[in-house]
């Protein structure tokens, strides 16, 4: 029996979803940051372990960084367990993880669902800080900028990317997919609060397409390039020509949209 | 030369305000929570001093204990230096001290202005998390309590409060003061977002007072105790009578007023 799972957990404690990128192809060096901490999929994957009774493997279809925080990850497992209720399973298992991952939702599924191979698209929020004052509450939800951002520039880079594009320039050395061609389907900028959001949506990512087009668009936001120049970034397929990469704490996996295959049982 | 300092903290990963609680005649337990963490003030008197290159003793307004945290703490702090200006000060101290305090505020005060002796009053919030979920990117800013609280049940027990009691069933033992005898100027519950927030104001304070409050706001929020229950608890005067101590995380030190004495040189 197959349960597809809602988790939304902060990232600031682990190494991110997974110990291993598995990135087919890749030699170069593993991200430092946050080494021995412990995997979100780990201490999940025992939460359940202990509840079900036998050991579990869970799938998520988001692998996210460390640091990196997540609304709504979505994943699947596999038990032979039959006959535990959705509820007490769902209030059993968040008894027994810690205080920073959480399950929203556990819904019964198809075999044929697949936390990957089923998602049809993702949205991120990257939330920026926007004020002279550095976060203190938000210090590890939220990247500081004090340079007063200019939206509207910020934009119209963000509507040049919308689209089939290369996103060459914009995805880590070492992401080793055979293509670097991704669909955006939104890349919004709005203000909240004392915060710029950026909102990016698509049906797939490349290794920190997000965090390298936030820091792009930054750029933009203080004026050091101009939106035009995002357009030629995006053309030239080359990562060098790109803004910085954005630090991991700011980037939140908002929803993963899947084709949800319902055996009738979804409670 | 003296200045005011008005700080902001993120309690989470400290011992509290100071080390030694320093009520005299008190030879009870010290709180065992948070041993071994460092305190806001050694963290804050270390970054000024650094600044301002001697010793330096900052006196706050509020000792807040371990995991509790504050929007507006007040303190004072002596320096012979005349020369820095205000904002270069507050600037260099914010890029010393970690990422979980910081300063606000820097008044040039006459030496006249005591931290606590010229406190007038002080306002405490405190954060309950009211849904079924636990609180997830607030878990150590709320309390949570998941059944549905009524605030109008509250709001009644709130009023019997407010105004000159004798609040010795709302103390911890060990508070080593002469007098039980406290004003509360107000004492307030409202809804915010999936929060009850309850906020308490006063001219002084004895040793968990608060949180005893909240703890027993929330049995009366629950149903377990009536208003008028908590009028005969206050008529008591009897630790034993009340509700428990809410826990340390869901409080902040709101803002604390004092006389202040304006050189005429306050930026």
């Amino acid at each position: 029996m197959r349960y597809k799972l809602t988790l939304a957990y902060r990232g600031t404690n682990y190494f991110g979803w997974q110990r291993q990128m598995a990135v087919p192809g890749f030699r170069g060096q593993m991200p430092a940051e946050g080494e021995g901490l412990p995997t979100i999929q780990e201490v999940t994957s025992r939460a359940f372990g202990h509840v079900l009774g036998h050991p579990v493997e869970i799938v998520g279809a988001s692998r996210t960084d460390a640091r990196v925080h997540a609304k709504g990850q979505v994943a699947h497992l596999d038990t032979h367990r039959r006959e535990i209720p959705i509820e007490g399973l769902m209030a059993a298992v968040n008894h027994r993880l810690p205080s920073d991952v959480l399950v929203r939702r556990i819904q019964r599924v198809d075999d044929d669902f697949h936390a990957i191979r089923s998602t049809t698209s993702k949205r991120y929020q990257y939330f920026i800080w926007n004020s002279l004052q550095r976060p203190l509450f938000f210090y590890d939800l939220a990247w500081h900028r004090w340079q007063l951002l200019d939206i509207a520039a910020m934009r119209q880079a963000a509507a040049l990317l919308v689209g089939e594009h290369d996103f060459a320039s914009f995805a880590r050395a070492g992401h080793g997919r055979r293509t670097t061609v991704r669909t955006l389907l939104d890349c919004s900028v709005s203000r909240r609060g004392g915060c710029v959001v950026v909102g990016v949506e698509g049906t797939g990512f490349l290794w920190n397409m997000v965090r390298i087009i936030v820091g792009t668009l930054v750029l933009v936001g203080r004026g050091r390039r101009t939106p035009a120049e995002v357009g030629q970034m995006l053309a030239a397929a080359d990562r060098r020509v790109a803004g910085p990469t954005a630090p991991p704490h700011g980037l939140f996996l908002q929803w993963v949209k899947s084709r949800d295959i319902d055996p009738g049982e979804t409670p």
